[in-house]
């Protein structure tokens, strides 16, 4: 199970000025590079070279979502085991996206999932003196701007099979189901997983509208669930609409809210919530009755949006070689 | 202006062994005197003897609030200033109910609120050695039980005019009007008023229904916001339901949460928001299109039943004698 | 008594750059108003033009410390009240200060404290169409930079005899004593007192070293306990040094910080706590045994600057004319 | 690497029935199991049988600290192994200690700290209907009664000579150096280790007297910085000691309390802080300068008993065999 853990996504935005405009000053993310048409991101722990890349495009989507592997040899060995799969798989050269080595990129055979996985990275390192923290732990001084995450923490897709798609990632990609949503005749709603401990790294939530694969969300882990309450605030009174929230799952325990950033990705901020340790951990079921409390446990009503929008996948696959 | 301050509440509830241990047990009010058909309830730092009183009855109802006066020569001049205004008055002999001195009561005459005022009232002594605590601020050990608010806060009462009631109360009683939303053709759709600091101590809600007038909820203040989660949590596992929250006030900046107590009434556990002190303080005006966000400002949907729905006003008022 | 609450303090400051600096960038004040040689600051949620002045100066120190009266005729009274005592008063022309009408000034006889009242006020009007918020409630956007206290709430003193400058405020200017600390033989040690409901708008405590007056600190309020943790980290971070806390405060059950700014004045910001509403209360005492529990409840070590360090009383008081 | 993740420890206490008070009255955990001399306890959210170990003892000390692996087969891979370095081991059957199947024990060469190592368990099932909760996710109800920690978190151990048994721990236990102090010549001052994500789940620090190997503290984990100075004032009325906090480590930016129990032993209640996932970590050095900022980083004086208190280990150790 060579997949060690989530790294970044790499989002295509419409208005690459104010998406930007609206990370780095109200959701409080950090820029660790930049280029004409590329805005590399970090929250202020992040340790490495960045967890969000921004990509000028004429539509906003998806290109990929990034995972770190646990050694070197495990590229190659993925590349291996996909072919054998029957899964295409290519190459992306270390730099081509900054921060990073050697990139293989496939897509899921049934969600089409961008997925990337490398194992070279730079880790951030502070070069400006005012931004460096007196603390050895900290990759830079904590200002507490904005909504200020701590880390990126998943990903999470609206997909219109998710039984599917959990079954070939956790067989195939080694990724733990963690807790699902069972619907009515086993229907399967939603479902959870992670390789850390983390509650989820990734997940997959059934498409009410059964129209294919979309991006539903990124998510950044904040302190406090004092931090995200502050942070609900900053966003209203910058003017952007939270979707949803501050609210608690049932499922993981977590404090949440969704936000829509100007080209149009939801993000979540999230907070709390479990751990999970046991080596032989049984996914958590939440039947129909209890559904409801797992999506939310306070009583916040679900808006329509939550199981209908998305941003959708655009991978940038190469031309098959003639 | 010789009101002090809101001072407490008698509830009639109809179920009253539920009652009390939803306020005891979970909500975390402690009982500092009980007799066959009434329970005397206390926040930890409440002051005084109670600011809470549930009494048996067939029905739920509220028999009236109760509000201190600033010296023992207050209440006698509030009887004649009343009479002079045409509103009946009578008094409650002091240790009728238990706690507090001689009480005038009336209706005020537009909503036929049941106001109670009086003047001596007996502070909190903690008798029980366990139970006492190493402070002497605390008048009882800090046990953090339950939700486990700090102290009583407010009154809010559902009407049908509440520009007519606001007027009478901020000119006779002398409770100053802090911040109301004005509705189309300048209807006045709420106003809050407070005779202390408090952003509010009582206020008035229209009803939607015009179903005349009840109470919509009691208040307690909690000491964060962090405590405010944590308390929904502790709710939604015991059982009870939330109707709003945990959300957010724009009119006075506080979190807050709304739950039903099991005879009925509609409850408010809150924290935050701001104080008042310019002592020409203007009402903030909320017109329509600010005013949802008054009621909540990070976008958390209200429940229908929040404008129609609220306990009868039951005030207990002596036969006029022949 | 028609003290109505304290409004703003006046700081000389020896270093107003990096004073302003610290204000501004890490505490999260914003500026109202400026001149070469005056900063005008407030927090996010002061109504009033300002609530803190930094004035350039050769030495640091404090100019007055500022109330606002009840109303248009309460200067004029305290005028002849205070001549009646004996105490010098003198006028300062409205807008010498900027943001507020004409100003009394005295220093009281025992501590030698420079008040100043004043009734005329301009509240805060934000210009700058981005700062504005979306909520007629809030004066300003709510941005969360910095400390971002909520805002101003009390002034604290340093002086040799605590009992007598107490007694004297209380009974001349009307402001209620709320709790004290007493030391062997009933020596006096500490005395805090409000007009409003706050626990307290002014304190005083005994200069160990008997060095005569000085200012040990100006407060600002925060919303919560989990954003003076994140305060602390703030400003740790930026290079700032906190005498003492995140404790906690037994008197009042506030959560404090106290922290050097630039030029030498103890700032401390707290939160929560109790506020208090008998007419009729009755000062707190804290006995020689309790007193500990009084200033830090949970054990965190008072550090010995604690009682003897403060800046220097420098009221600029006229000359008398001939 | 066959080690799962920390579990839970047994600790001697000589007086059971007072620390049982302490630990479920005020530190609020529960009680899964209990015979005439054991007290098997647990947080709120942890998923198995128990998580701490009360054992009726003449003396307080630390029998054993316990490890789950992650599957059947590592038990008797480890006694191979630790047979082949030269280190004793012995077996205790399943259902000795409740709760969990045949064990492994040993101590650590260097500083001889009990270990445990297990793999069959029992995941807590909570059989009372008024205890269970609303949520699949929650292995019983939400109280928030007393401090209330979420769950187990880690062990910390002051010994002679930190570096030997870290580089021991690492190399043939497979727990991860994630970061440390150095002292002046390189001395070693303090290590954490983890095997999980966590910043650490076992901790060596160095005994200041050195007088040998001494349990410095278990730690439980709670949801929130405002939960933890709740919990600092619900054990400071309650009457117990709070040696160190509320404050903060630099090491994992997490906020804690210490407090000791009536036993003696220190027990850490800690929230927030980082989590590590690069499968390449390298330890963080803190040096000389640094390492004051590494244990607290807000400036909370570390008190004298805090490199210097321990409670003995006192591994049950059978005699050897003929």
């Amino acid at each position: 199970m060579p997949i060690a853990h989530a790294s970044h996504a790499e989002l295509l935005v419409s208005d690459i000025e104010r998406s930007r405009e609206f990370f780095t000053e109200t959701f409080g993310l950090f820029v660790s590079d930049e280029t004409d048409d590329q805005v590399y991101l970090r929250a202020w722990q992040d340790f490495d070279h960045h967890s969000l890349v921004l990509t000028r495009a004429p539509e906003s989507g998806v290109a990929h979502i990034s995972w770190r592997v646990e050694g070197p040899e495990d590229l190659n060995a993925f590349e291996r085991k996909l072919k054998a799969l029957g899964v295409d798989t290519w190459w992306v050269a270390g730099g081509t996206e900054l921060g990073h080595g050697d990139a293989l990129r496939f897509v899921s055979p049934s969600a089409g999932i961008p997925f990337e996985l490398f194992w070279e990275v730079d880790r951030y390192v502070e070069r400006d003196p005012a931004m460096q923290s007196k603390l050895p732990s900290h990759p830079q001084r904590f200002l507490g701007r904005g909504v200020s995450p701590r880390r990126f923490d998943h990903f999470n897709f609206l997909i219109d099979d998710v039984q599917t798609e959990q079954e070939w990632v956790s067989e195939h990609l080694g990724i733990r189901h963690n807790y699902y949503l069972a619907g009515q005749e086993e229907l399967r709603l939603a479902s959870w997983l992670a390789k850390t401990n983390l509650s989820h790294e990734i997940a997959f939530m059934r498409n009410r509208g059964q129209t294919g694969s979309h991006l539903h969300h990124v998510g950044y882990f904040l302190d406090a669930p004092d931090q995200l309450l502050r942070g609900a605030t900053i966003l209203m009174d910058a003017g952007y609409k939270i979707e949803w929230g501050p609210a608690a799952h049932g499922t993981s325990g977590a404090n949440f809210l969704y936000v829509f950033e100007p080209s149009g990705h939801r993000v979540e901020v999230w907070t709390g919530g479990f751990l999970l340790f046991a080596p032989d951990h049984e996914p958590i079921r939440w039947d129909p009755e209890t559904a409801p409390l797992g999506l939310e446990m306070w009583g916040s009503p679900m808006p329509e949006t939550y199981l209908t929008y998305g941003t959708p996948l655009t991978p940038e696959i190469p031309a098959p070689t003639a």
